[in-house]
């Protein structure tokens, strides 16, 4: 299990063989111990205290403790003794840079264009929706074979800056057809021309980028409490001092947003003091965070997923797949 | 500087943007506050308690916290956002698998054996020694040239496996020629065969094989310490779950056990009750560890040398050389 500690004030301190967990709760100290065989991680949010002897008890027991701040990963206690963790990323490190590693990513891709598939037949079901789905889907369809086709048959030789951009690019195509499709399940004030980033240039990119903003740092924590390095990624771009793991894994939970996005357009719950008018593009106003942010938290996060057949919340579910890449990662060198 | 801890009871908080340290003394808490932006590292020995808000000012700052029990470093925290420690390892993995990073690691190997020449030349002006220095001097002198020329024209086509075999057996040789020059210098009753380990057959191989191993830790620490991984080695055997890099670095100071293990025997300061008789070995007994020890600490360890017109005793000698590597890894590669 992981000891996840979110109350301010709690103190870690070491029993013998135990963790003892001390919290204030209603004024009085209530006392938990808990033996480190238990313990699968330690994972600190908020502000407490905790004693060299609870550190090493955790290091002697190779559970690494991570902490975080307001939800997001500051720091993380490594083993100087070899552990999983290290095992882990160096792993991670080796394999992404072999043309297995390519292609083990290349799933997460697959994954995605999957994902993006299934929404639109979703929407083609729905009636209220008039647009050429047949067409969109039938593309998609083709380049999720182009892909595997490629997978299968990467040309090793090849340099493999090369071999990620063909397999970005496929994506990317796709992305195109899937957006085009998304287009005709939106109201007509909605509709967008493209994606656009760095400003959204009209509401519905302001709404999906503000959307995948939220996702962002969820995944990352994810893959650190996880044990992975969300700097070293398979596909995406090697930039120094980029998360570009995340880029990769992020992939696989996009449609959900999509889909969170497109219902909170059609539920008519947008409104016009929901964005902000920049000079080159569009934003999302203090307003529309405020309405916005909850729904996705709501809908989107609290939407429940399969697991090796237990139902978990997205964020849960994420964390399973996450752990369940390093798993994959760290059987694979070393 | 870094911020060492080593007695018990330590209490490290936030204060703004500073660490403010309370230790007791004399019954009295002593509060000192230093501002982060001065601190590099913290090293934490013994035990004490550390506030969650002090862990994250460290990981704001970029300072690693590495932990000590008994001087020996268990763990460290790390920066999930890419730091030094982060990227002084990934060089190291990556310059460690390339034949750059055989020829940099070389340069250690080449060291040792260029103390050894020099502990030789120091042992042939003490008239006390009848021993031919002059050939064991020439002979290493070949072998230092041979492995600069070896280093200088590595075939790069070849396994890596087989070029650092090739490095390690070349300096086997002159080493065994270096302990044929160390026998001249010691007493009758104390002159070996050969380097003996697990167990030691003489009492010389005894004593040695108890200082390397003082000296052992020592380096793990410094390496640590400096960010490295002390698992991932450029020269010596990749094995998994060995500190190969504790083996490479090591070489380098070997001969100043060397030289504390003569001068311990011609003190005159070993007695027979100094060693047990193994059934198929020697090894030092609790009163040889007890008079031996204390030796090396205080004349060995206790020994001052130079680093960038500084003198140092050799423990912070060793620490500054770690930091110096660490910081030629990371800029090699990344």
């Amino acid at each position: 299990m992981d000891l996840l500690l979110k109350t301010n004030g709690f103190f870690i301190s070491k029993k013998e063989d135990r963790f003892r967990v001390e919290l204030e709760k209603d004024g009085k100290i209530i006392k938990t111990d808990i033996p480190a065989t238990k313990i699968e991680r330690i994972i600190l949010s908020n502000n407490g205290t905790i004693t060299t002897g609870a550190i090493s008890l955790a290091i002697e027991n190779n559970i690494p403790i991570i902490f975080l701040k307001w939800e997001e990963p500051t720091g993380m206690i490594w083993h100087c003794r070899i552990g999983k963790t290290a095992k882990t990323r160096r792993s991670q490190l080796k394999f992404s840079e072999s043309i297995n590693g390519i292609r083990f990513a290349s799933n997460w891709i697959k994954q995605k264009m999957g994902n993006q598939l299934n929404y639109l037949k979703d929407l083609k079901k729905n009636h209220n929706h008039k647009g050429d789905f047949d067409t969109v889907i039938k593309n998609i369809n083709n380049y999720i074979m182009e892909l595997t086709q490629y997978t299968n048959n990467i040309d090793d030789k090849l340099p493999h800056r090369e071999i990620k951009d063909t397999i970005i690019g496929i994506e990317g195509i796709a992305s195109k057809y899937y957006f085009e499709g998304i287009n005709h399940a939106l109201p007509k004030n909605y509709k967008f021309k493209e994606r656009s980033r760095r400003p959204a240039r009209d509401k519905f990119n302001a709404l999906l980028n503000y959307g995948y903003g939220m996702l962002y740092p969820m995944v990352e924590k994810c893959l650190i409490v996880a044990g992975l390095d969300p700097y070293v990624g398979f596909i995406h771009a090697d930039n120094y001092n980029k998360t570009t793991l995340v880029y990769d894994v992020i992939e696989m939970y996009r449609a959900h947003i999509d889909r969170g996005v497109v219902n909170f357009i059609n539920s008519k719950k947008v409104k016009g003091s929901h964005f902000n008018i920049l000079e080159n593009g569009i934003s999302l106003s203090d307003d529309g965070k405020g309405e916005f942010a909850p729904y996705i938290k709501d809908i989107v996060f609290g939407k429940e997923f399969y697991f090796k057949n237990k139902k978990y919340l997205l964020p849960d579910f994420i964390q399973k797949e996450c752990y369940e890449i390093a798993k994959s990662i760290r059987g694979k060198i070393l």
